[in-house]
């Protein structure tokens, strides 16, 4: 399933593996994306490897690469698909760019050491990548989404992920651009979690399923039972 | 599926609606369970009520009430169900008796207020509740499972509960004993979610179900996909 609105979608980190899966996804179910790159040659190289994946796929949409400003102003969503390494001072320099921008924060901000993946504790416990972005550009629409699939799964050849999108936020409209992305993911709508502090939680949930995938040489992901779909 | 052993299972809150909920579908399955109260007679009270459930089910195991050490000494894995309030307070009062036996917790540290709910935030985010209990029980082979299953299900008539239960902890053999236990709840083995202190992660989760539960008004819970069954 296909949502019905057609969404331009900038991407930045446009050039890693989540965002650069997520987002031929995107283009793959009939929406336009413009992955962003601190350098635009490197976005457009990557942007002409989605468009060859897209080739004779009916109703996709169409990929393009432009630095991360200009691939913002394209688009009226803003995914941020950047390592959290890094991720306050991006996001300060492109804060002005954000603003009035419904922006999708799948950033997880995690740790490893020879235990295993965990995450990072960010503020003492009272905060989150998607948290941080909400407060570093006040000006954009904040929402947690896209935190747990894996990149692999999203490059992949399967039409859609056997897995679930769960989306938080503290707006209602930006959280429903997220529910309506999901379905060019999973095929079905992203699942409404609740207010973004729970990004808390979605974020450093992908180093269960990392130390999951290690353990059984999978590549695992969660859906949520007991929603009758379509939801 | 039922698991090959036959444990004991000391439930630790076992008169509260989660311990009493995983005690009848432990004896529902064949193990034997204790409930625990502070007071012996109220957890009678509550065994009674189990055991009138299991009354006409083949390969039911049994169900009795005691006092909380009372309960610890006759069992071989004690469930901790108990409210994160009163906690460390509790777990000190029998860290004695916890000595050597293997401790499972599924104690959900949240808080609640007009946004909802969320996790509270233990250790400024460096703990959770299970290790805490670790911590202040550091004889006991402590474990953390049984998060996210939802209270009205597990006394619910359904045989299993449609989702999977993931199992933190530092001991291997800790692991082991709620990975078979959980298969009385969901009719397959738990899944290895990694080292205890993903504990952090799987407590709060939680209140995204809750959130969840609101919204879309169900009892939802979780699925690990990309697992192949029996794993």
């Amino acid at each position: 399933m296909s949502s019905t609105h057609r969404y331009t979608v900038a991407v930045i980190g446009g050039t890693g593996p989540q965002g650069k899966g997520l987002g031929y996804r995107f283009a793959r179910h009939g929406h336009d994306i413009v992955l962003g790159s601190r350098a635009a040659e490197k976005a457009q190289t990557v942007a002409a490897e989605v468009n060859e994946r897209l080739t004779d796929l009916p109703g996709a949409g169409t990929a393009r690469g432009a630095a991360n400003a200009d691939a913002i102003a394209a688009a009226d969503v803003v995914l941020l698909a950047v390592p959290y390494d890094g991720h306050d001072d991006l996001v300060t320099s492109l804060a002005e760019a954000l603003a009035g921008k419904t922006v999708i924060s799948c950033v997880n901000p995690l740790a490893f050491d020879k235990r295993g993946a965990h995450g990072q504790v960010i503020d003492a416990g009272e905060g989150s990548a998607a948290e941080s972005a909400a407060r570093i550009a006040p000006e954009a629409t904040v929402v947690g989404a896209f935190h747990n699939v894996a990149a692999p799964a999203l490059w992949g050849a399967e039409d859609f992920l056997d897995e679930d999108v769960i989306v938080v936020g503290d707006s209602v409209e930006g959280k429903q651009v997220a529910i309506d992305l999901a379905a060019s993911v999973t095929d079905r709508p992203g699942i409404d979690g609740g207010k973004l502090r729970l990004a808390r939680v979605l974020e450093p949930f992908t180093a269960v399923l990392i130390s999951i995938n290690r353990k059984y040489k999978t590549h695992s992901g969660i859906r949520v039972t007991g929603l009758d779909a379509p939801h």
